[in-house]
């Protein structure tokens, strides 16, 4: 566990030049950080730009001044290493989607979004798998036999949860942000499970057996990876709620909360489970039991710093992928057929296109089944915004292609160079075009008239607003900061018991009530002390 | 800059064990990181403990067991690493040291602090270094020449500000803290000084023309270093003033800040300055200009986040030291002469007795012979205390000694693993007896009665609180919440000018006041903006 980075002030002064290139390169992406946030802000006024997308621009840019500066040899100043980005720049933003997640939309959609992330995921699969074989053997493409297909599949039928975060606003269009988010939550899951399966079974010649053990290991995965978040979660109200009361210390508790949501992704990491899915739900526990019982200087601290901490990982993340996109060593062993390169990285974002279309349409019209009021169907403009919103490829992809395709980094077969090649224009590609198109495309397809009806935000000025409530039918007792320890009045569960879809909510909410708040704590549910920084809550969730 | 650690979902999958190793080293890690904090928050009410101490012990206890279950092959999980030291845990606590340091108390003290981390590190070093000429001939250590002899002077002169931090109160005692904290920063700068005279000066045989080559590069270094992070602090300054003014996000506010502060520590780095002195000082002009440019929620969090960052830091070097310190290699090269290890340790602990005495006492009455005022005077016995709280050598004694006496971790030389095996007890005994009596001495020299003569803080149970007071003398134009966007009036002035010692300040502030405050923001010339967050400012500083 000990990084190649490395400088002590003594090795510096002993002129030590071994560890100054590290220093550099750290000055520099710092600097590059740095440079992002301001000049995205400066960009935030036009509706085409995002930080992701000047993150990637600029990478991309400086790659190409490095490119210049050493005459071709090299365009990095780091390697793109699917080991920082998996153990330090995912969990932050996971976490943090699942801490900020609207709850009850998502859970509200559960069903929807397990189905586009198992079963669509699945489908998008098959098809990238199968058109792969069918086309690439027409191209002539080396070194590839039916486990690299496959692989090729599952790599390409990866969304990209950030660029979701970043091309899709949840106060704006909730519904579209958590069906597209969750799916790739999900997503994630199944990528696991199947990139077990390509190793384990033989998929080419799947049977019904074969196919009750993958699904029994999908669901295994999903339960406990889901099942240790939770418990992580808990364990952290549990801690603080028990522990801290009366003599609250806003470091300790900021501190246990970040330690134990990261302690939870490693250790899912660890029983080889899913860490996305379990530091999501990790961090949706966090939310709705921990966050209220710590202080409120704590509440806007953790509030603040996990959001900040995933702002600062998104944008490392692009700017690390549009630098790497340049280094010219993987570039040189395609350089002779540049044509073909690009003709698989068309034939790839064919197939995604099509491999997602294949399944947000027919499973909608399924979802769209299932529901009986029409105000909660997916809309035929929804579709095409779910379909569009989900085609962006990102780190996730290639990161899985590097540990796929270039052990050590390197590209020793022309096959598995063409890959790598093909997917970081893929990734370039539908990041810069597809990303950049969402934003006018949800405002030519859901004006903002249109909009409000889908959203619950009356002020669409105010990202990630506190004071949102979170469904759209009236529920006063769960608004209210002032009802704070008191039990909720029956006439709000009343109103929740008008449509069907709410009786599981319902009887959740009890339980919770009953059960769980006494224990982990929970709006409402700290005992109240005179003058402690619960008494001042000025930011009700 | 690829860490070594690694780990992929899919590599998971695929049974990869290699990186297995270093998932759960990080997973233990974090593991113990968090048990450090609650069994640290348990025992808080013991005036013995504190965080460190816990975390250093947690730390032998694991190392321990893990050298009993690999039966005394190895007690580490985690490798001492002076990269991640100085690169990753280092800059958060100094940072954050100069953040919420109380300015006034520091720059009051500023000619006394200057005193003992410049002329008191040499006057510690000189003597440390001929003491161990002195004895370390008599005891036959080998393979040492002179270079390393003031090597090992320079090691042990270095006085570890982390401790400082942990044993001192900066509401209890200002005075003590800022004395012992500001020379702890002085004295890094002075150390790399060393470091580099060490290898280019002859300093044996030193003359008066090497002497002012010396002392030259020493005021080049501290004045570049104090230079670069205050430009740094008010480039941060300038442009969250500037380009984020109407349409705050705190998010943007908070990353910008943290990545600049370290921008400034790395790149000090990198032009071989000391790091540690510029990202003191550009937290110093963080919290002096840029905080008050922000946000209150960016206010809160910012507070809170360094101080989180700076907390998980510090437990992870005690821990990190705990851990490292029963490796087996290092203690089976000297296991035949184990008396001689303890007798060396025991003479370097009474070196550093006799150098810090040698300097503290003589300086403070140096020190007092400028002072006019009686009270501002150090005592006797906060002497001895100065002289005591200093005494403590820690993650930073360890990396100077593995980076000279133990090149690519391992001790090839007798002589090279002695001085290991004997920086670890300096440390290990340093911290827990001298950093466990701190304590019981101060309150014991100075009882709380006494201590509010010293102290200027009304409430000692609110640590590092906002509302104090920064200055023994009334001010309050300084204070009010209320007086945001008025100059102050003149009496406050008046009061500032009876004691000469206020003269500079007077100055500084007119000048604060006139040129630097209208370019750079600070308190109460941020333009008032009516219904932005600024309005309900909180958290007066």
């Amino acid at each position: 566990m000990a990084p190649s980075v490395g400088i002590t002030p003594a090795l510096m002064a002993l002129g030590t030049t071994s560890d100054h290139a590290s220093v550099v390169a750290i000055t520099v992406f710092v600097t590059l950080l740095s440079a992002c946030i301001v000049i995205g802000h400066l960009l935030e006024e036009t509706r085409w730009m995002n930080e992701s997308i000047t993150a990637l621009l600029i990478g991309l840019a400086t790659g190409g001044l490095i490119l210049l500066s050493t005459k071709g040899k090299s365009s990095r100043i780091l390697v793109f290493s699917e080991d920082i980005f998996f153990i330090y720049l995912l969990p932050p933003i996971i976490f943090n989607a699942g801490f900020q997640v609207k709850k009850k939309q998502f859970f509200r959609n559960f069903m929807t979004i397990m189905l586009f992330g198992a079963i669509g995921t699945l489908i998008s699969f098959t098809i990238i798998s199968i058109g792969a074989i069918v086309f690439f053997n027409k191209m002539n493409i080396d070194n590839l036999d039916v486990t690299d297909f496959l692989a090729i599949g599952a790599i390409f039928a990866a969304t990209d949860s950030v660029c979701t975060l970043q091309v899709l606003n949840q106060d704006e269009t909730p519904l579209l942000y958590s069906l597209v988010f969750g799916e790739g939550v999900v997503n994630d899951a199944t990528s696991v499970v199947l990139f077990n399966a390509i190793q384990k079974f033989d998929l080419v010649h799947m049977d019904v057996q074969h196919g009750l053990q993958f699904l029994g290991s999908f669901l295994y995965l999903f339960i406990t990876s889901t099942f240790l978040g939770a418990a992580a979660g808990l364990l952290s109200a549990y801690i603080i709620k028990t522990l801290y009361f009366g003599r609250h210390s806003t470091d300790r508790e900021v501190s246990l909360m970040i330690l134990m949501a990261y302690l939870s992704y490693m250790l899912a990491e660890l029983l080889d489970l899913s860490g996305i899915l379990t530091v999501f739900f990790c961090g949706i526990v966090m939310s709705h039991y921990t966050w209220h019982n710590v202080t409120e200087s704590s509440r806007v601290t953790t509030k603040h710093t996990f959001a900040t901490l995933s702002f600062i990982a998104e944008i490392a993340i692009f700017l690390y992928v549009g630098m790497d996109a340049l280094d010219i060593e993987k570039w040189r062993s395609v350089s002779d057929s540049l044509g073909k390169s690009i003709g698989l990285s068309a034939v790839l974002l064919g197939l995604i296109l099509v491999g997602r279309a294949a399944f947000v349409f027919p499973l909608s019209f399924l979802s769209n089944l299932m529901k009986k009021s029409r105000n909660e169907r997916i809309s035929f403009k929804q579709q095409v915004i779910i379909w569009w919103a989900g085609l962006m490829r990102g780190a996730v992809s290639m990161a899985l292609a590097y540990s796929k395709f270039a052990v050590s980094g390197h590209t020793q077969l022309r096959g598995n160079a063409f890959m790598i090649t093909s997917t970081i224009t893929v990734v370039l590609f539908s990041t810069m075009v597809f990303g950049l198109l969402t934003k006018p495309l949800t405002t030519l397809l859901l004006p903002p008239g249109m909009k409000r009806q889908d959203s619950i935000s009356s002020d669409p000025g105010s990202p990630k607003s506190f004071f949102l409530p979170l469904l759209r039918e009236k529920e006063g007792s769960e608004i209210e900061p002032g009802a704070q320890s008191v039990p909720r009045p029956p006439s709000g569960f009343r109103m929740l018991l008008t449509t069907p879809a709410h009786t599981v909510h319902h009887y959740w909410r009890r339980f919770d009530d009953a059960f769980m708040r006494p224990i982990f704590g929970g709006r409402g549910f700290v005992p109240f002390v005179p003058g402690s920084p619960t008494e001042r809550s000025v930011h009700p969730w």
